[in-house]
C-alpha cells in the first residue's frame, strides 16, 4: 500500500511518533513487564505520568496558575450536561451562541438542566460567516456564555474571542484545542474531547478558572463535579488510563516539535495551501467567508453530488481516507488537525488536481 | 527480569494474547494503514467490530433477547448516578444492600438523585459473612434493589442471587462480570466498569432488560440516557473506541478458551488453590467465611503490619506485583481476575511458602 493519509474528522489521526512509542511499550511500560493499561492509576508511576502530563500541557498552552486542569470521562457531550450543573448559579441562566451543529447541540443538552437563551451568530450560504461576537451589553445577565470556536461539520472557525464583559466565557474547543496559542485568561472554562487534537477518544480535558469550582448543584454526578475531581487529581473513579497516557505522549511530542508556535505555523500553512488551491480551482468550491474558514476542517464541494461521491471513492482508493463530508452537508471534508503533516495536504491537492483534470469537462 | 505476575485490583491484568494482538495491529488495523484509534466510530469497519463484540458477548454470557447491551463512558461510578436517573419512577425510592465499600459508595452517590433506603447485609470480623439475602417481603416498595456481588476491598463475594420477588434487581458486577455463568433473567440491570474482567479502564458495560429503558427523568445526561444510547448503538457521542476494541478482543479470547464454563472452572481452581494454602499456613489468614470468599480478590494478613509491608516489598521484588491490600484494610490482596493464569497463583504460593519459612519464627 502506498502511504495513507487519514482525514478523519474524529477519532482522528494521531502523531505517528506517538503511536509508534505506544506500540513499542504496549506490553512493557517503563520496564515493569506490564502494560500501562494494567497498572493502578494510584501507583507511583502513573501518578508521575499525570503530573508530568499536566506540567507539559501547562507549559505548551501557557495555562495561568489560577486555572485547574481536569481529565474527565464522558466526552464533550458529557460536559454539555456538566457545565450547567456546575456553573448555573445566582443568575439562573446561560447564553449559548449558535454557530452551527455542535454549539446548537450543546445548548439543547444544557436546556435539560437550566434556562438557556440562544442567539444565532452564523449566516449560512455561499458566504457563510459569523455575524456577531460582541455580547458585552447583555452578557452580565448570564452565569456564563458558551460558544464553539470551531464547527467541524461546516468548517467554520471563530478566531476572535467573543466579547462578554466580565461574564464567564465557556468554549468547546474539542476540534481546535492546542491548534494555536490563545489567551486562556479570557476564558472561564475551556473543554475538549480528546479525539481530534489530544489523543484517542474516551478522555475529556477541562481547563477551569479556580473561582468557578465549588458551586455545583447537589444533583451533579461526582465524576463531573469540578470540585470533587479537582480535589482528587481527576481520580474520583478509575480514569481512562491508556487514553491519558497517550495524551501525555502527545503533549511531549508537541513540546519536542517546538510548541504551539510551530504547530500554529504548520496548521496555517496547511490550511492556506489547501484553501488557495480550492479558490484557484475550477471544480471545487468552499462556501465559508475567508475570515471564518477553519484551519482544522476544510469543507469543499463540486456542486454535483454524484461527482462528490466519485471523488470520495477514488480518493479512498488512492489512500486519502475519510474525506466524505458530514451527512448533514454532504460534499467533502478534509480534517487537517495537528497531526496531519503538510505532505498529507500536498498529496490531497495532487489528487484533487488529477481528479479536476479528468472530470472538469463533465462537471461543466 | 523473571516472569512478572500482576495482581492489581484494577486496572488489572489483560489476557497477554489480547495485548499482543493489540500491539501487533496498533498502527495498522485490518490492513487499513491506520490505527483502530484513528478511524470513525461510524465507519464500516468499526460498526462491524461493535456488532461482532455484542454478538460474542451475548453468546458467551447467554444474554436473553429481551436485554440490551450498552457500552458507555463514566465508569461504574457514572452508573451510580445514572441508575436513579433512569430507574426511579412510580415508587420514588430504591433499596441499596450494603455489603462493603463499593455498595455503600453506590448508595451514597444515588442519594444525590433519589430517596434511598440502605440495609447492611455484611457482618465484618474474623468470620466476615453476608447476613441476609431475602428481601422478597419488602422489595416491592422500591423501584429497584441494588447490590454489589463482589466487594474488591474486603474480598467478599455473594454467590446466591438476592431474592427480591418481582422487583427489579440491579447489580454492580464490575469485579466479577464474566467470571462465571449467571442467570441474567434474574436481573433488571447488570453493569460493570471494564478494567477488571473486560478490558482497559474507560468503558462501562450495561446489560438492561428492555422494559426498563425509556423512563429516564428529563435531567438525565444524554450519554447516560439508556433509551437514547440504546437507539444510537451506544454512540450518541464519540465512544472510547480503543477500549471497545480491546473488549471485543477479550470476548473473542474467552470464546476461544471455551467460554465461561472453562473460565469459571479456572477461576474456582485458582481461588481454591490459594485459599487452601492460606488455610493450611501458619502465617497467613483470611477472615472471610468460606461461603463468601471472593474468587476474584483474595485478601490475607499475617496479623503483623510490619511483616505485611515486608511481604509486599519482597513479593514486588520477586515479580509478584500489586499485592498491597487496599489502604482501608491493610494487609495483602491478590486480585486473580479472569486473565490471571493458575501459574500466577502457584508462583504466589511458592513465594508465600518461602516467606513463611523465613519469617514464621519472627511472627510467632
Amino acid at each position: 500500500m502506498s502511504q495513507v493519509f487519514n482525514f478523519s474528522a474524529g477519532p482522528a489521526m494521531i502523531f505517528p511518533e506517538v503511536l509508534h512509542q505506544a506500540q513499542a511499550e504496549l506490553t512493557n511500560w517503563l520496564g515493569q513487564g506490564v502494560s500501562v493499561m494494567e497498572v493502578s492509576h494510584r501507583g507511583k508511576y502513573f501518578m508521575e505520568l499525570i503530573a508530568e502530563a499536566e506540567k507539559d500541557l501547562r507549559e505548551v498552552y501557557h495555562i495561568p496558575d489560577n486555572y485547574r486542569v481536569l481529565f474527565l470521562q464522558g466526552g464533550a457531550r458529557g460536559q454539555f450536561a456538566a457545565l450547567p450543573m456546575n456553573l448555573i448559579g445566582k443568575k439562573g441562566k446561560a447564553l449559548y451562541l449558535n454557530s452551527g451543529h455542535w454549539s446548537a447541540t450543546a445548548a439543547k443538552e444544557a436546556r435539560n438542566f437550566a434556562e438557556i437563551d440562544e442567539i444565532t451568530i452564523v449566516e449560512n450560504g455561499d458566504n457563510t460567516h459569523i455575524t456577531r461576537l460582541d455580547f458585552s451589553d447583555i452578557a452580565d445577565q448570564y452565569d456564563y456564555v458558551h460558544y464553539c470556536p470551531n464547527e467541524t461539520i461546516s468548517g467554520v472557525e471563530i478566531f476572535e474571542i467573543p466579547k462578554v464583559g466580565n461574564a464567564v466565557l465557556v468554549a468547546d474547543m474539542s476540534s481546535n484545542i492546542l491548534s494555536r496559542e490563545i489567551d486562556i485568561s479570557k476564558f472561564g472554562v475551556i473543554y475538549a474531547g480528546a479525539q481530534k487534537n489530544l489523543g484517542p477518544a474516551g478522555i475529556t480535558l477541562v481547563i477551569i478558572r479556580d473561582d468557578l469550582i465549588g458551586h455545583a448543584r447537589k444533583e451533579t454526578p461526582s465524576i463531573w463535579n469540578y470540585a470533587t475531581q479537582s480535589n482528587s487529581d481527576s481520580m474520583i473513579n478509575t480514569p481512562p488510563t491508556f487514553a491519558w497516557y497517550l495524551c501525555s505522549l502527545v503533549f511531549k511530542h508537541i513540546k519536542a516539535m517546538g510548541g504551539l508556535k510551530t504547530i500554529a505555523e504548520r496548521n496555517e500553512l496547511k490550511a492556506k495551501t489547501l484553501y488557495d488551491y480550492i479558490d484557484a480551482s475550477k471544480l471545487y468550491r468552499n462556501v465559508v467567508a475567508k475570515e471564518n474558514r477553519s484551519t482544522m476542517n476544510v469543507t469543499f464541494i463540486t456542486g454535483n453530488s454524484e461527482l462528490d461521491a466519485k471523488f470520495v471513492a477514488q480518493a479512498t482508493a488512492a489512500g486519502l481516507q475519510a474525506l466524505k463530508g458530514h451527512k448533514v452537508l454532504g460534499g467533502m471534508r478534509a480534517s487537517i488537525y495537528n497531526a496531519m503533516p503538510l505532505d498529507g495536504v500536498e498529496a490531497l491537492i495532487e489528487f484533487m488536481k488529477k481528479f479536476e483534470e479528468e472530470n472538469l469537462p463533465q462537471a461543466q
